[in-house]
């Protein structure tokens, strides 16, 4: 089973490394990092590289592609050789997901037309100019297509998909390993949770302009 | 602020980036990856790597070090460069951090003699070797020494960090930017909550032998 992360710059790490450590523990599961081209790929930092071990165009056929989201998003909207890439792969693919803004890649090269589909919270709203239904959800499953919320999200997402793939069992050995146990010290994680004037001045200073807020829908 | 998080061969990616993705959003922080030589370094899986911009050698003064966790920790428990490293960069360390078996390396190179300790439930019966106090918990604070559990609890751990670094707001903005607000789609996180076979399959197969099960202390 070949599982395909696309990096590009400006990724957030986390967005691909959360899905990648769950996946990777998957039994059959090759996880290849692919961008461009072979080589390092800069974070939205600046303080991390990540070495992409294959060109996209070396892998026609994944079974599974994910698209991480992250600043560099945004250069990747454009039609153009990604995109071109993105719907081939998809033609065959059994699993097409993103995490964060990476849902907004997908929905412009026109896979989630007409579907249900999440994003980080900033973006959801975005999804709708490219004709899917945005949904505030942690994660969103319509069809073959999975998509999740922000950054952490991918975990929540890979854990799911392992077991749709895998069953129960083997996601739950992969829960236990990493110690998926999850303990957030604040409960700041989601608008609905966080302190009011620290989600106004996040939207205030959000990329992601003309923000209609989506209602969660969980 | 300096941080250097420690790369050796076949680390666990999400021990390291997971409190990269959290304390890279800090105000005024730096995160260095640093490994004995510049460059690409593979981690556990084989399928990916992460680029060293440094070598420790380079970063003798961090403010904060963090020792990620894997399979390659086995390798990193004699004597000798890298302990040497850490010895002389913790004398002058605001923070001193681990997780997951990252632990097993801070406490082989002497840091955590007589300290309350954790490490991946697996392995944490193993601090007790070389003088530590094994706690199973999310994240064990003994002074400026900070450990955290198996591979996830690096986010919970850096996220108490930030706290204590930049206050509870900092703290909740980088939260609610990374969206953690987990929803684990199963409870097989900790071994507390596992099924019992496969709490017992698993502890069979594991490197870390003589396994005397330490109660959770949260």
């Amino acid at each position: 089973m070949q599982i395909a992360i696309v990096l590009y710059d400006r990724f957030t790490t986390l967005d691909a490394v959360g899905p990648y450590e769950v996946l990777s523990r998957l039994p059959g599961a090759t996880v290849t990092f692919a961008a461009r081209q072979r080589g390092p790929v800069t974070a939205d930092t600046g303080m991390l590289s990540l070495v992409a071990d294959a060109a996209i165009d070396e892998l026609p056929s994944p079974d599974i592609v994910l698209v991480p989201g992250g600043p560099g998003q945004e250069e990747q909207m454009a039609d153009g050789p990604l995109h071109e890439w993105l719907r081939a792969a998809d033609a065959g693919t059994s699993w097409t997901t993103s995490v964060c803004t990476g849902s907004l890649v997908l929905a412009a090269a026109g896979l989630l037309a007409g579907r249900a589909a999440t994003s980080h919270w900033l973006a959801v709203h975005r999804l709708a100019d490219f004709g899917a239904r945005p949904v505030r959800q942690r994660v969103v499953t319509d069809g073959k297509y999975i998509t999740a919320a922000g950054v952490s999200a991918g975990i929540d997402m890979a854990l799911e998909l392992s077991g749709r793939i895998g069953g129960r069992p083997a996601a739950e050995a992969i829960q236990l390993m990493i110690e998926y146990d999850p303990r957030p010290p604040y409960r700041a994680g989601s608008p609905d949770t966080a302190p009011a004037d620290l989600v106004a001045k996040t939207r205030m200073a959000s990329r992601h302009t003309a923000s209609q807020p989506v209602s969660a829908a969980d």
